[in-house]
């Protein structure tokens, strides 16, 4: 067990402090103090090794996007980060691995402001779960079923960087180095949305984060919003580093279906157009109009004024 | 990815809910209002099977006592059970595993009042990881740096009973059919002290919940504090079912050292003795006044008026 108390002191000593954090790592529970009337939100995810991870992926990068991608859910409900806690399981005491895998971990979120304030570090196979909180004004939550017929549907960033990224990892792809660089660095190190988040909490009528893909992620937003949407695929954007390395097809089957973005995906009423632009500016975030929703609960694709059909294409990332 | 939805199908639709969410599982967060002036508790523990729990371990006792173990984090700490999220692990589906799972789950959740509101399952080695939170007046946590000179310390319930029924799983042990029944329910089904944590909240000077054993658990009462104590050995409370099955001495080593107790370890000043004796009572919780909290930083162990010494006994469980 001492061996993992050596763990814990890559964690416990560095986890920054936040002035509404009481009681902090070290006790039976942390204790934080929520701002008056702010509501709570709260979202985990895990990632196991050889499941959502290869071995060889850096520790620095796992520590990083192991919190990225909680952060992402949090700026897909325009909640600001507040805490967290780490499940961490690993095999053995790494020091340099450990060393490397903080160093991402706290990079992020001292960025972000995030205070780590309690966790849980066991033996077994390696495996990372975070559990998030954040903090937003009550009732202000942007979820993802408020979406309604006109609405435009925008995405920030690039899309299909990251699917690339994996698969010049692979070695199922392959590009020039400055862009290889740029599309892995995306897979390995998405950036959270924050900010554009919390500017579009008040003006978005739905919003999620696109992490299985955006045909995928969009059928969640339609579902619960009992609506139909078309996007237009030329309109999608689309990184240089991704152009440069693949047909315009297969960009578009990356864009489409290659996961793991962690950019937000949003709809707006159109008498919220301007404000929610002029808000998105403000922030930095690169936000592009995709298309529009419609009734009738499908999702249909257009390319040249005509329906696209990625699955007739057989594009491979369509499974 | 279909036959993890269907994991998901257990724990979804059956999370009791609370008028608190506001968004329950199902979006990218969730959201949860805490009361006005109220402080969140966070504790986070994890699961893993062969290094917590074997995997002849029942999976409704599993369900159960990966939340009671958090729950017990709760109790420690004055708090009121609130939400909850579950990273739940599993190298394959088993439709009866998780409907026995999930049934243990819930049966405490909806005792203690807890609503999953988030969770991410994953294909991996079996592990379990729950966050919990819990809500309690600002500045009323209960920590463990608070004892000081004169405090009398006390348990609830009775020490050891965990200890044993681990050994009797394990063929490590034997008694009678009824006390095996009773100390092995203690191993798979520990009690958390939630309202008797809750009637300390204001009267007790610190507490830490027992998961190691006592001999270990009160030095992280003794370390935040900067003070000593004396127990005696003979005032530790045992079951009947502990005391028929083993020798006395063995009994002791149980209590001292054997762990997974979840009973609450806690420190009372002379002046809230009285007044802290009938809230608990009034909570129908057992509890044993066990040693007095001194100057010195160290722990004393006395039997019959001596100074006890289990390592020079060889206890086993003295490692």
């Amino acid at each position: 067990m001492k061996e993992f108390q050596l763990i814990e002191s890559f964690f416990t000593g560095r986890a920054q402090s936040r002035k509404d954090v009481a009681v902090g790592i070290g006790d039976d529970c942390a204790i934080v103090e929520p701002a008056e009337s702010k509501s709570i939100a709260i979202s985990c995810d895990t990632l196991v090794e050889n499941v959502h991870f290869y071995p060889d992926m850096p520790a620095k990068d796992l520590g990083y996007k192991s919190l990225a991608v909680n952060l992402s859910d949090l700026a897909a409900m325009g909640a600001e980060p507040a805490w967290m806690t780490l499940a961490i399981t690993l095999p053995e005491v790494d020091e340099h691995w450990l060393a490397e895998y903080s160093a991402g971990l706290f990079e992020i979120a001292e960025y972000y402001g995030v205070a780590l304030v309690g966790g849980d570090t066991t033996r077994g196979p390696r495996s990372i779960s975070v559990t998030i909180n954040g903090q937003l004004p009550k009732h202000s939550g942007l979820t993802r079923s408020g979406a309604r017929n006109g609405d435009w549907i925008y995405v920030t960033g690039t899309l299909g960087d990251s699917a690339l990224g994996l698969d010049l990892l692979r070695n199922k792809a392959s590009c020039s180095e400055s862009d290889s660089t740029y599309l892995i660095n995306r897979h390995y190190r998405p950036t959270p949305r924050v900010l554009a988040g919390q500017a579009l909490r008040t003006r978005a009528s739905s919003a999620i984060d696109i992490s299985d893909g955006l045909v995928s992620d969009i059928q969640h937003i339609l579902k619960a919003s009992n609506v139909g949407a078309t996007v237009n695929v030329d309109q999608l954007p689309l990184s240089k580093s991704l152009t440069n390395s693949v047909s315009t097809e297969m960009a578009y089957s990356y864009a489409l279906t290659g996961g793991e973005d962690y950019e937000l995906l949003f709809t707006v009423p159109e008498a919220q157009k301007g404000a929610l632009e002029i808000a998105l500016a403000e922030t930095g975030v690169k936000f592009t109009q995709i298309g529009q929703i419609c009734m009738g609960g499908k999702l249909k694709l257009m390319l040249d004024k005509k329906t696209f059909d990625p699955i007739n294409l057989g594009f491979e990332h369509f499974s």
